[in-house]
């Protein structure tokens, strides 16, 4: 494995390989595979890799804290940064390059070009942190370009960035497939993500319910309900504790609770087997967000909340 | 020559010419060079075919009137077509495929993406037609993922659509080289656009009045005089028709001239040799443009205004 720091040395090291798998498979070209990542990786990433490893013959991984998909509010200073222990889980998962670029490889001096996705964008989680997506789309975007991947692989977990990443390569016609890999949870089905190593013991304690409420939803879609109204009060009402909370316990926040259509991400009133059930909220000072499908099984919950 | 419609066909023919040449030269791959185009093709766009085809090995025209590059009381519905007499011009120029896509080829249902060049763009032309430079950078970067070219061929007669495109190409990573032709001009120094034949015969009269005003600020900055104000004032005498004005010729309407830093595009007060003089005016309801650079002689005007 190898870590490069440049898009010069990477398209360097990506011919050198390419040539070398071409001249094994006798012209047969390998598939390129990418992962991008802003790093502190955990189980949900090394979910991607493997996959990536499985199917590619060249594989590469991109650690790069984006600043522009930081509000000025956001933890953009105290995001996570584990550089050693993420080049080890790369290393075992049989990845060839980690690009690690610093920030004015990414953005040079006088750099202003800004890559939009309309409609899309607009709601969800792009209503409450204004420019997220934009930050997103334009460094996937230029990754994409840097790397020229046959196939970019991204998490369920993000879904409304699957979305808008995958709009957005399609209508800038960048020949790259992209791969959706599901949601990896904690033993109490907590969705894994960078962000929950800021919450508390007690905040810990409760998260699950945010998934909670989605399997709820999920149940009472299989059931027959379909009301995005009654649907959405019955994933609260599990979000919220329901009967059972406390005046002790911390308590979510709630963002949004919507039942989308899985490619547009209308919200809808009526629920479609296929749509997505989209939750942001928080607990404390840290914003979770998750989603499921409906018309699949939830999974069981096997810790509890 | 051969004429595709579709990116998958504009692909596989790429793919298919990449072949044969490779195996020609021995291993060498030959150069890819693109030249996009709205069609109605004169000698300006015949210069910047003959340079590609004189210098790469791959040569690909595209020509798609492009909708987003309009503003809604622009000339879209009136824009010259002229597909059989640009094919024999892309002919005779040694083009291997003419790429003229249908409008949902490149803007399919659901197409929702936009690629902005942030303060580039929204001053001159751009301030005057807002979303203009939005519409080309955005089907300007679409040509370049479709096509791959290893070098693109623009005109400086469009200078600031040349420098929001070739800041585009490098801020988001596509691995092309933009190419700068110089301006073609008709024996009286009209710069050649599509437009022109927009123009009456007493408006094309007066027309070469616009370069005349910047080959005016090119000699007063080779006397020594470097103040844009001055250098300004020069200009607009000029192309009003200063002293020699009657009442009875078409006047231009200036939108405006500047001296403008060559890569960022903003206005200077004191000029420097390889600044750019910017001028776009009206004549009837025709608008034309006209640039040159300072520090370089001008053409001797061998017709008269």
């Amino acid at each position: 494995m190898e870590l490069v720091t440049t898009v010069g040395e990477l398209r360097a090291k990506l011919d050198e390989l390419a040539n070398a798998r071409s001249g094994k498979a006798a012209g047969r070209r390998a598939l390129r595979g990418l992962v991008p990542t802003m790093g502190a990786l955990h189980a949900g990433h090394r979910s991607l890799l493997e996959r990536m490893c499985h199917e590619c013959g060249v594989n590469v991984v991109s650690i790069f804290v984006n600043p522009r998909q930081f509000g000025p509010r956001e933890d953009l200073g105290r995001y996570p940064r584990t550089l050693p222990a993420d080049m080890a889980l790369c290393e075992a998962a049989g990845v060839h390059i980690v690009f690690a670029p610093a920030m004015d490889e990414v953005y040079p001096a006088g750099y202003c070009t800004n890559v939009h996705v309309a409609g899309l964008t607009e709601r969800w989680c792009g209503a409450a942190r204004p420019g997220h997506f934009d930050g997103v789309t334009t460094v996937v975007a230029k990754l994409f370009l840097m790397c020229a991947p046959d196939r970019a692989y991204f998490g369920e977990k993000d879904y409304q960035q699957l979305v808008a990443v995958r709009r957005m390569a399609r209508d800038l016609d960048i020949p790259v497939e992209i791969a959706a890999c599901p949601t990896v949870r904690e033993v109490d089905e907590l969705a894994l993500s960078s962000r929950n190593a800021y919450l508390s013991p007690a905040e810990r304690a409760v998260a699950p319910r945010l998934y909670a409420g989605l399997a709820g939803m999920q149940e009472r879609f299989a059931d027959g309900i379909t009301s995005v109204r009654e649907l959405v009060a019955a994933g609260e009402e599990i979000i919220s504790g329901g009967s059972e909370a406390g005046p002790e316990g911390p308590a979510f926040r709630m963002e949004y609770l919507a039942v989308v259509d899985p490619s547009t991400l209308e919200p809808r009133e009526t629920a479609l087997a296929g749509d997505r059930a989209l939750v942001a909220a928080y607990l404390g000072s840290t914003r979770l967000i998750d989603n499921v499908a409906l018309g699949t099984e939830p999974n069981k919950v096997r810790g509890k909340c």
